[in-house]
């Protein structure tokens, strides 16, 4: 019914995310055009960081969510949400 | 002359950015479709670790370039193109 | 009053972090002893994961807890712990 | 013969892993003092930042190594080191 967690951030992430679209249609270009590996691999630094920074808003919105849908949940659906979470936040993490 | 350290490696890089080109425009769907953000972040976790992918392959090439270039050059070069490459690994690091 | 969110696995916390004092004092004998860099290299990626691995569990612990307290606090409490939250998983997310 | 590439760097490599130690330590004492998850977790993260700037000294010195030694092996022997140092760069990055 209230939708993910982001619902309210939508426009901004997808803003972002075509940003990051461009960013990598931009290292396929340094790549044809030769350009030096140091350079292409600065520009793909910059891109690892923009996708975490999506990744770190989409997670600041679910736990807030989260949080606020605490008071009406089992302890049961909790802990389950909880659990996943957790396994999201150590792929970013390890990744 | 020679070109850069990735250049028999081209065509095969070009299509791994492709495929993250349309991953990243996956993501993006995910959002308008509003999708549970743990999927979507799952889906980030994993371009994340596909651009780490390219980067690596292209600091390997580097890497064998230099070394194979270091037959002709002066101690002073190599030292440069050294430090430049420990820069690179250290943003890819911690990035 | 009630101790932070890692309370009841204090024990479990200890003793990981004296097996990575331990695996720290490894890495320097493998110095001592001239080991071979990319051997210690090794070493090294396996004391970070450990380091991770105590980051998550005790990052698991906190959201657990600040959900649990959700109920019994102020808005504008809850916005503070989540803004603080999320700020430790961006440090964890990019060291 | 003639030692690793850190030869040069041991009792700076070896301060450095001295203060981890105690950094680890320090970990250990906040987590027995119920010092609040937020602050062990900004501690973790600049030990595990320390672990990594270790890693990235041992690496450029191992380069550097390799490529000077470079001059003097065949190929095979050359493309050998160059694949063990490109994993342990995956490792060092995917850590």
């Amino acid at each position: 019914m209230d939708g993910p967690g982001y619902v309210d951030d939508k426009d901004r992430l997808h803003a972002r995310l075509r940003r990051i679209e461009g960013q990598v249609q931009g290292v396929a270009r340094m790549i044809e055009s030769d350009r030096y590996c140091i350079d292409v691999l600065a520009q793909i630094s910059a891109v690892t960081r923009a996708l975490q920074g999506v990744a770190l808003e989409l997670l600041d919105d679910h736990l807030a969510h989260c949080v606020a849908g605490a008071l009406g949940e089992s302890s049961g659906t909790l802990d389950a949400k909880l659990a996943e979470a957790s396994a999201a936040i150590a792929r970013l993490v390890r990744s």
